[in-house]
């Protein structure tokens, strides 16, 4: 099993992102980090990719000059990053995709709902695998959710409650601190503050856990901070195709909750509840039953988890692991692509344009029916309805 | 400190409501347990409360003979609790209001906004006190968060975020189930199903504990099980007079959740969140600080806890001393009356009329907003408007 | 069903166990406060008394005119509760059980093994109840882990491991605080600390929840403050008759324990454990399974624990019910003696003078084990070797 | 920054320390594997090594053949892992080091007491770096305890509880199972089975977090299931060199402790407590006052947490990336030997020959305290005495 090639635009010294996806593409093997155009400032970019490994010749100063560099050459990246700013997604992931290369995005995919769709219309047309970053997804235990809303173990799924909220943007004397400032600023952010940044995540594991699809929602959002212009906390009402009735509720002024993502998921049959901070088990309830600690591990766990756990019961693996299952279906994905093989099925849960065209859909929504009072509106993409 | 008379209408033999209120009552030794007309079989109410030591000539046959008779003796009972069947409450608690009795009715004080109207008003022109048995108010870590909201330690209320969700009428096949299937049918329980049963608590606790009322909502309610005519799910945002923003979620169908009755409180300088099913703590983070969990019994806990706490730090009080708090409070107040004393502050935190019209007109509204697709409505009681 | 009864000696005005005692024998109406000596100040005792409901005739200046006064009665006392300082237990105890009480008594039962004895023959030849106030083994969800063993859910019991550690004496500035000063010091506290105080109720728990005795055990005593002469900090290694293992770990200087009494008992084919500061849950394990949540109230509970359970699942009971069960189970008892009819069995769990003999004798042996390196010693008592 | 050069012996295809120490030497950048001998099997073994990226040449048949190809090489290893069965340590790790290799060794270190010293003596005679996968170690909130111990935050320390208890070895069926029966058979596991086994994690960081060592101590072993020789659950009790009293627990018998690794420590003005199962967390009392929950990533965490973090507050980073913890503090030892930098204060927390030493002489002594009923024994190497 030789390794593949892969690079990444953006996620230069200094960023968060860039040691995540580092580690999410090397920490089990599969990637050599070959490429690299990491900064905005061509020749920081090219020394810090040197000074990680990536040879002079692949390491560019800009994403062109990688894309124009790659293209031509035999060992061309297996699959490239895009990690730079939001408003710079698109494009590059569209000229990549192109170009026939695999791409993995970070979220949002796009800025509007007719680029996402233009993506999701470019991956198809040339065959190319068009993943984005919703690494919540690839947490074992979320995907034994996903497991058991599948196999019929909860029933039909009546109701799906998800929050993401934290307290990390609660006080009011940040309003001059440009870390948070923009976040609430249409300018830079767009059209949604904290439900475009967490709320949807929340709202991504809602369909991923159930495997869903949202068709309508109501929202109420609130700016609890003066000086602020976009939303810092939401709640938005929605429905799922098969009628699910769903809730997510969303804030940054939380104080007291440091990442409280968590989703509990209601059938006919029984509930299940997970909570990001503690990510190794599944608290499941069946109808008329005891509550039961699900464990990352156990003996019978379903493959899906299986697939994307590395160590035994109750050790925990973490976040950055989580982006790391990522990467691991990837590897799986091109490979399988490459070499004309089946894809293991338990490799392909990994999120794709379609979730990320879906999300901004959503937000969308969201903002809509939020300005309309809460009125009930159509959340699906134009060329899904 | 000589004890007070205490009479109640309703929770005959095998009730779940009667034992709780006479240990409430009995508990602290404020209360002899003196009259009472406990059945709608005469004489097994009568029989009933001679067992339980009522002497025979107050162990009445139903309450208009108790009201005669208690009436017309000097040591006629200083208080009366109300738990008979919801439909009766208002005219049981106006008649014996009027009659210069002070009354603690069971929720709901009323069947309607216009009833729990008049019950104030009869309240405010008897002068007696009419209180509600809204018992978790009376714990006394939701006292303290009150004490911390109306002490400024938390700044203004930006948020707060209620849930009272349970699974226990989960099973699509009670259906046929007397104990469930009233719940769900308007005939039997009037507009509401779990907003008027359990939402109400939460929504209660949410004004109790920032001091402050609930001004306009918009709900959205499910009937997730198809046999059921009213909501066994509703979300309803709303806003408090000062301006906060508020969020409850409530449930029947939330298979897992206990007795999932929680409540988070976001304020401007820190966040409290507070669990009924470990009522002792509370957990407090200060902007920008550590999460701290302030335990009942600490030292420097409020006066407004400590006045109904009986044990030391860590031991736990449980749910039937949270109704004997009520009946602490209700003591105080009578003997304060009596005395021409001044009541101790600590001791006016019970519930009121006030809050089961309050609560009355709630339900209606979100039932209203419900119905016109989750359009923002008026929440107050006309006469507050 | 008539009430029965009760009176108090010690716990008075102030007094913490005292207003412990009343609520438990008044909670749920089975027992008359009818006669008491509360203080060692008689006219105070009487004063106090009086105001608590108790008939001057019946407000006793000390325990022997109380004995004295209640001996002759036909409306007799049908309990007396002895809860005055530990020295006094035992002499209190024998005078009332010979006049022919039953005794509900504080514990320690008695400051030596020879005096532990004596009452447990007393008692035997006088065919009167003596119990002892070790109230946790009263919560519905111990005598739920109790019924488990008993009926072999859990299998041969291998280990158990019980703790009762707590940081509120840590403070090395408390030496001259009388408060605490006294329970290191041997001639207020006798021949032990921590083990006698708090460690006595774990062990306790262990032989309650297992059906079994402590047989041998090694003791590690340690006094982490130096002005302390006594233990404030021990580990009990021990054997069951049965062959459990135990451990017991103690302490008063576990800074951030709040209430730390816990048990986890492992058999053959499963786990248990439990908090007292959570109650309601036991936390289950079968061999080879998943952890279940057991709740005060599911369908299903144990006869045991549904006998002292009062309010529905997830509903917390508390520590002053703890307390009120065990005047529960007297109650049941003292009327089946009365009347000569069978005792439920579900009632006949509440410690007795055995329980109270081979504590102290626990006791004594740690301390003799501690004082020889941890040499293993005979921990029964005499009469039962 | 380029990269350093690593090599394994052992972990080969199936094992499960294999992938968790390529995980961790590759996760964060810090080395290239570059050489292997990972199977007893050469053929196998240079195959799987070649099939992870190693060069043919550097793909070794075994450890000798290892030692022998690199010793010549410019590029030699900078690094090499002995993760090969435990008798085998001690012969390969003093081999390497002899060489001039830096070594981290898999616990445990070596069999005996004398070959522990033997490598200490070794490494400092041949100024190599000899390091022993200690891994609890390295979680950044450990870390930050021993960081408060040495601060002085906590006071003087008075007492450490640890315990590394589990259930997985619950099954008396398990008598002939491969996997589990040879932990209990001397012929195979040595001296001791759980204290070796798992034990000795849980006093390595009683140690590690205190800053102190263990002098003597006293040992309850039992074998709770038949066929077993060897200990399944032990009891410890011991002295720091400070002072310190220690409890340590650890069983194997203990179903539903999942990975039940705990520590509590208490001093005089503090106490903190860490569970394995929830690492980015520590629970914080200071004397006197609440509980603060301290988080992994908090503002002001300590250097020394900070260094081996990798993702923001409340982000979970796992038992992976502990053991990775330990390859970044190596690569900065390693890197600053190389260059004669000074190593950065917080990169030299990992856990050398010294401890494997320590932990050895423990467990020895534990066996011989059991065998002497308990009896208190010197547990410090004779070369420390």
């Amino acid at each position: 099993m030789t390794k593949l090639n892969w690079g990444m635009i953006g996620g230069g010294e200094g960023s968060q992102i860039g040691p995540a996806h580092r580690l999410g593409a090397q920490a089990d093997g599969h990637f050599t980090f070959a490429a690299g155009a990491l900064d905005i400032d061509a020749d920081k970019g090219r020394a810090y990719a040197q000074s990680l490994g990536v040879a002079a010749d692949r390491a560019y100063g800009n994403w062109q000059e990688m894309l124009d560099g790659e293209k031509g050459r035999e060992d061309r990246i297996d699959l490239v990053t895009v990690a730079t700013p939001n408003s710079t997604h698109y494009e590059i992931t569209k000229a990549f995709l192109e170009a026939g290369f695999n791409v993995l995005c970070e979220k949002p995919m796009t800025m509007t709902v007719e680029e996402g769709e233009d993506i999701v219309r470019t991956a198809e047309a040339t065959g190319r695998i068009c993943a984005v970053n919703y690494c919540y997804s690839a947490y074992p235990m979320v995907r034994h959710m996903r497991h058991m809303v599948a196999s019929g173990e909860l029933g039909a799924i009546r109701c799906v409650v998800a929050n993401f909220s934290h307290g990390h943007h609660a006080d009011a004397g940040d309003a001059d601190n440009p870390r948070v400032r923009w976040r609430y600023d249409p300018a830079m952010a767009g059209v949604s503050g904290q439900m475009a940044d967490c709320g949807i995540h929340a709202l991504n594991l809602a369909t991923f856990i159930t495997g869903d699809e949202v068709t309508t929602l109501s929202a109420d959002f609130a700016s609890t901070i003066p000086s602020r212009v976009l939303e810092d906390d939401a709640m938005v009402n929605f429905r799922l195709s098969k009628g699910t009735i769903g809730r997510l509720w969303t804030s940054t002024i939380a104080i007291g909750r440091m990442h409280g993502l968590d989703i509990q998921v209601f059938g006919e049959k029984g509930g299940v509840r997970w909570h990001s901070e503690q990510p190794g088990q599944v608290w499941y309830t069946r109808l008329n039953g005891r509550t039961e600690i699900i464990e990352k591990g156990e003996g019978g766990i379903s493959e899906m988890a299986a697939h994307v756990s590395r160590v035994p019961i109750a050790h925990p693996e973490g976040f950055p692991l989580a982006v790391a299952n990522i990467y691991v279906d990837l590897a799986a994905a091109i490979r399988a692509r490459r070499d004309g093989t089946p894809l293991d099925p338990a490799a392909d849960h990994f999120p794709k344009a379609e979730a990320g065209l879906r999300s901004m859909a959503s937000v969308y929504a969201t903002v809509a029916s939020a300005k309309a009072d809460g009125a009930w509106v159509d959340a699906r993409p134009p060329m899904y309805r």
